[in-house]
């Protein structure tokens, strides 16, 4: 097995130690390369400066096998990764009239004129490869040199990725520097913490000494990342071992891959030509906004009536008064009967229902913050459970949406 | 003007540089220093292993006047920070038995056992102050040698958050290390592009010369902030310009701070004792779930109506049969007649309403991808506007969110 390289990513860009955006193209290349098995080393963000670029490229370049920089490759004068670079490792810029031309065109199919300070992106440091950008004036670079590589990439997310995963990546799986296909398994699980999953499959994996499990929790949908230390186990094998870990999983296993947990709910309604209609009181439109998020979801979904007060929820939904007066918003039955009322309203195959206190503020002692009841009905009638979520009120409101959703994607599992 | 500390980030953990989650540290403490006059000049991003903390740890402290570290503070034996720029610093490593019965108490709380591993988090680096954490077992750091200032924090945000703010951030404005008010003036706009915005302003802030403008644009609001570079507009000065710029704005004038258009419209609704509630089409729930996402929305908002499909509109919004027919789903028609439905439904002073393609499919040549319709209606009748919005389906759909939001501000400002 050979030894993956070592690749410093520097991100230059004021505007993330300012504050102002978040650091994007770390968590993006970030995973992109630990699928092909060489996660970057380190990460240096640095202001758009000179100085900066110079102290903190000499010392990744001197440290790693493969520097990626991010940035810096505009037309403006703030942009001077280029020249800096050039400069550091010795090397002249020389001038290509194939980018110019490029530039020019591209502005020509948006009715405009090339200005003059584009001319600058024609410009790459001798000995280095040009990388053309189907999505924006700013070429990207490859520069082999003293048996080391630097790829320097444009800022723009929008820009940066297509080149990566198109050009990029591919590249370096053909000439041998990265794995040349991905080299972690990953499957999703839903409706089991990190900590019991971690329980259950610990015996599974643990006769495999090699095999790396990485584990990240989003609200109730758990990412799960096989994969070999030291290349031992092969892919194949990790991938048997997935198939193992998703049959001990049971219905807690949600998929391979990574597409999440509105995907899957929306594949197995399409599969059975069956629709879902929901009611909501604490989400407040987030459940209908998840199950919409995706294209295709119309042909599933139905409808959301959001009802904030207990007129709504009576005249809209048909919750009886008596209910609401008895057992207040946050009940069981009242959920029960708001998914009752959803399905009626929409005509739809299922229907999902939310009511709950996401706080701060509107605890008792009775019914505390974070105290939610989920309702569903279907083929089967209409059922509602109760659950108490921790965290603040973004983080309730979110866990409500994917508990809900795993709540409808066992009852299709049930009746297949 | 005292020149600012050169201040080096230094972010522990894995699990950032596998891309599996985001640096919301560099997000977090870029905004709190930036707001105080001194950003992070670096932040290195780097792996939890004793090799890496050192090379990085080394460079960072010779090179720069403050070093904060985040991670690695915690009680397993991955948790190296603390013992490696102890072993670095050439400092003994001493324990307080004042951190263990806290923790021990904390572990109480929750009718637990202290583990064994966690007396670790007990020991400091001689010379070291410890910062007690609220909110978990590994508490802070806070060293001065050579000059120099180095601040350990721990990893998990909702410990590091509230240890920054209420005991790092005061003590180093008391002590003059950074500022002790804010060195920024921030404000934002609603319903003007940044390209825009930044004409606009430009003939306000070119007579001063030193006054630095950043502008962050999310989806129709633009955060702008304004500071001095060199101290000499001071902050009251800066305050004055803002006041110029927000006469200059208009109603393009969101607010000052960064509360979000959200939190605006919320508040102009409470002080008017008014009600909304909408009608959603292609944002799916997302207009309620933003009109729900803050404390107190049940105040004002009455609920929504999300209608998928031309059925659902037509029962449940009575939007005419011959409009869906002759106009369709996407139309300025239907999308008046929903927000009139919203209203009547929910018995609202104000409705909203939208109606759209949100794309990638489903577009035509006469209904492209991105044609929206947003429909108001109040006290003044109903009315529809179309707006052609560029972007993936998850961007058309928080853009038209957020021109939703402005419609209702503008009517709202209007009537007052």
């Amino acid at each position: 097995m050979k030894v993956s390289p070592t690749i410093d990513l520097i991100t230059i860009g004021d505007e993330l130690l300012l504050g102002l955006t978040r650091n994007g193209h770390l968590t993006y290349l970030g995973e992109q390369l630990a699928f092909r098995g060489a996660p970057p080393n380190r990460n240096f963000v640095i202001r758009d400066e000179a100085k900066e670029i110079r102290r903190n490229f000499e010392k990744a370049w001197s440290e790693s096998d493969i520097v990626i920089t991010t940035g810096g490759l505009g037309p403006t004068s703030d942009d001077r990764t280029r020249e800096v670079i050039a400069e550091i490792l010795g090397l002249e810029l020389l001038y290509s009239q194939e980018v110019e031309d490029d530039i020019r065109e591209r502005f020509k199919s948006f009715g405009r004129e090339m200005g003059p300070n584009n001319k600058k992106q024609a410009y790459y440091p001798s000995g280095a490869e040009i990388i053309m950008n189907a999505q924006g004036t700013a070429p990207g670079l490859w520069l082999e040199l003293d048996d080391k590589l630097l790829i320097m990439l444009p800022g723009p997310p929008r820009e940066l990725q297509p080149m990566f995963e198109n050009q990029i990546l591919p590249r370096l799986g053909q000439e041998g520097r990265l794995a040349d296909s991905d080299r972690i398994f990953s499957f999703q699980t839903s409706g089991i913490g990190e900590s019991a999953l971690e329980l259950e499959l610990h015996p599974i994996l643990k006769p495999y000494s090699d095999v790396n499990v990485a584990y990240c929790a989003r609200y109730g949908v758990v990412d799960v990342r096989l994969s070999s230390i030291s290349g031992e186990t092969s892919l194949d094998q990790i991938q048997e071992l997935a198939e193992v870990c998703k049959r001990a999983l049971g219905k807690q296993f949600l998929d391979y891959g990574k597409k999440g947990i509105t995907a899957v709910v929306q594949q197995l309604l399409v599969s059975r030509y069956e629709t879902v209609a929901v009611a909501e009181s604490c989400t407040g439109g987030l459940l209908g906004g998840a199950f919409t998020s995706l294209p295709g979801s119309s042909d599933v979904f139905q409808g959301s009536l959001v009802t904030y007060t207990n007129m709504a929820k009576h005249e809209l939904l048909s919750v009886p008064k008596a209910d609401l007066e008895v057992y207040g918003a946050v009940s069981e039955p009242v959920a029960k009967a708001m998914a009752q009322g959803a399905l009626q309203n929409f005509h739809s195959t299922w229907a999902l229902s939310t009511t709950g206190i996401a706080g701060p503020g509107g605890g008792t002692p009775d019914k505390p913050v974070g105290m939610v009841f989920i309702g569903w009905a279907g083929p089967r009638g209409a059922f509602a459970k109760k659950f108490d979520l921790r965290g603040n009120r973004g983080i309730v409101r979110e866990r409500t949406v994917n508990i809900a959703f795993d709540i409808l994607r066992r009852q299709l599992l049930r009746s297949d």
